[in-house]
């Protein structure tokens, strides 16, 4: 099982304004920057329930009929947000730990996990499940919102994979995890 | 006048850890990564109390006899730590608002100055002073530390200049203030 994240940041490390706007990010993800051939690879997207919630009130559902698994405690059809806009997609919701999560992913055939949102994604950095990272990094300062990284029980070392650049000032940098190492 | 910023950071973001340790930095600055060229250019290095007190407990003097100018409001005669690993240099205090220090340096002669530490970062950032930014970012997570950005009154949008990696997988990134948009 390989588990990746691929997410686009402000400079200063925010997914998200603190109301949950992106708006700092380009439309449509800006030009290509390897999204389409990153998300052809995976074969199930693993999200929190805020970041399902904001994909429903984009309109189209982006992700066709790709699996999406939401993590929640709760099931989806109590949320106050219309389902519909999911309609056409394959929507699961699943509960527990990060690594009951990929076992019970592994066990029904998966091999490349997504994983996105910023509570979902530090998660599973902390839970040493975090394989791969490619971060896009868009060129604006907003000072504050939603942050990628949070705290750790360690440092966890990265290998730098490949960096690309883009017209539009997009900085692309992916990492695999080497090792994670205690800080004592 | 031109003002720089040049900083080594985690892939989170962080300057140093809690403590003020910066030791997953790799050692004088890991491999050439422009930091030579740059310094070279600046007229004066203008950093906070905090980084001057640490940056005294290196041991060498790292700044050569480049104007070294602390921002304090105390004498820095009132340290506790031994002023004579400054030895050689060339160092002076200074107290007051961003602009003030600006309007200073510029009529004593200085045309290119090096801005350092987080809050002196932070600080002229927020006064909308910095002109460009080179971040170099190392291969690891810390979880927690002094972070290099913080709140601002509005958006900076940046231009993409250049990006650089190295083969020990530093990723270092030139950018300058394109504009300062007010976000409404």
């Amino acid at each position: 099982m390989t588990i990746s994240v691929f997410v686009g940041t402000s400079l200063d490390g925010f997914i998200a304004r603190p109301n949950g706007d992106f708006d700092f990010l380009p439309a449509g993800g800006g030009e290509p920057h390897g999204y389409e051939e990153f998300i052809a690879s995976v074969d199930a997207i693993v999200m929190g329930r805020n970041t399902f919630e904001t994909v429903l009130t984009l309109g189209a559902w982006p992700y066709g009929d790709k699996r999406v698994v939401v993590l929640s405690s709760r099931p989806l059809s109590s949320t106050s947000i219309d389902l519909s806009a999911a309609r056409g997609g394959r929507v699961e919701q699943m509960a527990g730990p990060p690594e009951q999560i990929v076992s019970q992913l592994a066990a029904s055939g998966a091999h490349h996990l997504y994983v996105d949102g910023g509570i979902t994604i530090q998660r599973f950095l902390r839970a040493g499940l975090i394989q791969r990272l490619t971060i896009t990094r868009v060129p604006v300062l907003i000072g504050e919102g939603i942050p990628l990284f949070g705290s750790l029980p360690h440092d966890v070392q990265l290998r730098h994979i490949t960096t690309r650049h883009y017209p539009s000032g997009l900085v692309s940098s992916e990492y695999h995890v080497a090792a994670s190492v205690v800080n004592c």
